[in-house]
């Protein structure tokens, strides 16, 4: 079941070792099957040297496991609510990566310093506050997601241009049209976050990226008049 | 003689250059047979590269050679006062992981940041004072291991849930279930400390992680009522 | 045609991702033939992995394709602005490379603190303006070339003793002679780029390096009179 | 020619890139024959790739060359200086490594704040001055030398204990009994240069080890006493 979609999504799931986005199992990545209202992610606590595509585990949108011998990822249910906010995407990545993860912990949005951010994320990454206690006791997961999504509402926040959040104290989500792009916003989420961590350094008062060059860079890659790239 | 406890700590000692652990010859991993009041460890000042499960050495409780053709490793004294003070846990990894190191040289806990932090340990990361001129001359390697356990009695410390410590101006003691946990457990307290390191370079007004989401995460893995990882 | 040339293009290319200089597709290099007044440069939005000589693109020094069935990297106006300005390179690099980028945002020269710098890079390397609003309009890339040169002229410095630029809140540029030294150039700048920052943290109030020590490294590699090396 | 020490040098000069401790061609090994007071040195500015034993260079003491097909070392005066001047050592190294590199910019000894230093280094690693314009003007490489022997001098500092000097705004020499013991001390200074830099980030007030315990750990490894590693 889901084959073709199993394998994507543990091809993707290989690229955070690849990478360098993950130590021991701290993250898990998924991907949606739309039409069948069903998405494939990772098992929990499983080593990624273990890991086989048939061992990807089938849920549905309320998070209940359709198909798989192993438990899914303990974050399934923050990627259910994910795929029900956000119609448009296909694919979750959640890791601890190191500078992403320093930002979430910091407690801070990482501003857009440069095109490098810009190119692939339309304004900061927003760092969401923590959940309250009850919010924790009733559903840890779940919640996680609703306040992802509630706050890109009340920001005003387009989830396809900014394709990335932290969680405070926490670790990143970031997500794409697919699995393989939400892994390659993932990339970008910790490279972006290493070099604004760095850019303070060397200048405690850098401002962030002036709008027209903001706007210049996203732009010549996303949208009508996009030219970067190939036809 | 203890063959297999052998084979398991050469391997857990090999952990160490693989994850970056290790310069040189700075670090030891021990396992211990708790039946036999026996513990296995890396001889002194053996090159990882060179070494052989057959080089282990059996020491018992007192941190006399049982069996061995080498020396055991000069912080042998430490880990035989651990096994005695902390009975619960069966492996020890010493090592000057640099930015667990760079955290004990500056004298300071690790404040548990964030979830991947509480994943695995509850509360910050002791850093234990200096020893006086008189310990250090009395009995250097075993007045370390004292201190450590010292402090946590005093700190009301539960040595299962916090399992490392970081020696002032020296390096990192962590320990755990067996040798290979014990180094799965030193890869987290480097992680961590860099990342604790990286989130006050941030915000350097950063708190803790709020007491619900540290307990929330660590009884998330441990515990009766744990449900992360496959059953 | 220009096979050579996009042979020498395609290796200083590849050795983007070998010096660490490149994640995905952030990066370019070309290289110029002198006498036919073309410049072979890499495709726009390729990747690394599948990158191979053929699919070079030549273009001429108004920045049209000649040859090729890629469209060229987007920031091919940049590079034949900068061969039409200094007119003794025969190769350009542009990168996102970390430490350099880091400084580009932080609207910073990079000083020059050491020998490491000066063997290479005679003074600061610039970071240029922002372009303002109708700059980036008009003709974005294109006006990034002319910025550079034009603050190259404005600050009487010389592109054969400075041949790195960093352009601010975007990335950097350096040249050579040919590719493979404009490559080499780029290594250099992230390098020392890395050290001044680190210098920095370690001594907020550093001074650059002297200048007798700044031009003894230099025209000990360069010039009449330099002795480093074979002869 | 003393084919077997050239193999010795040869290969200490491949350990260089293998620890990360050289970019290019930006560092040098030598080893030297007490007996016959000749010396043999890598060739200036050969590739480390392209290196083979036979292309080692061998020098006397006042910095000749007595065989080789290539030039030394453009740093070969300091090398024979401080093998005229440091009478009991048998390898010298110079390197641009990037901490103990940003700590010679910075123009600042690094603090012993840890026994990862004292174990190899008694006290902090000095930093020498800038030479003046006279002296660098009359014989950079040689005055070089001189500055670091005389400045041991002044302190009253034991080259023996101290394998290592900074100069300002350049880089390190190291050295040991040996061309293989002087490379070892270059990675041990390269690693405490770094977790010198992070300890002070991590807590800006911090103080060097008490000196019992640096003498503790210096002793364990050195001298009589010495109980660290297999007799």
């Amino acid at each position: 079941m889901l084959e073709k979609l199993k394998k994507e999504v543990y091809e993707a799931n290989m690229l955070l070792p690849k990478f360098g986005l993950v130590t021991f199992t701290w993250g898990n990545v998924s991907g949606i099957d739309r039409e069948k209202g069903l998405f494939v992610i990772k098992p929990s606590g499983v080593a990624y040297e273990a890991l086989r595509p048939e061992d990807m585990v089938v849920v549905d949108l309320d998070g209940n496991t359709v198909e798989g011998k192993y438990k899914p990822s303990s974050d399934t249910p923050t990627h259910a609510v994910l795929y029900n906010r956000f119609r448009g995407i296909g694919g979750i990545v959640h890791t601890h990566s190191s500078w992403a993860t320093s930002w979430a912990q910091a407690g801070r949005d990482v501003p857009c310093y440069g095109t490098t951010h810009a190119d692939y994320i339309y304004g900061p990454i927003p760092c969401v506050r923590n959940l309250t206690e009850d919010e924790i006791k009733e559903a840890y997961e779940r919640n996680t997601g609703i306040l992802i999504a509630d706050e890109f509402e009340q920001r005003g926040c387009d989830y396809n241009a900014v394709p990335a959040a932290l969680c405070k104290n926490h670790g990143v989500f970031t997500w794409g049209t697919n699995a393989d792009e939400a892994v390659h916003n993932a990339v970008v989420t910790e490279e972006v976050a290493k070099m604004a961590a760095r850019c303070e350094m060397i200048n405690p008062s850098a401002a962030p990226a002036p709008k027209e060059l903001q706007d210049k860079h996203y732009y010549r890659k996303h949208g009508a008049d996009a030219y970067y790239g190939q036809p």
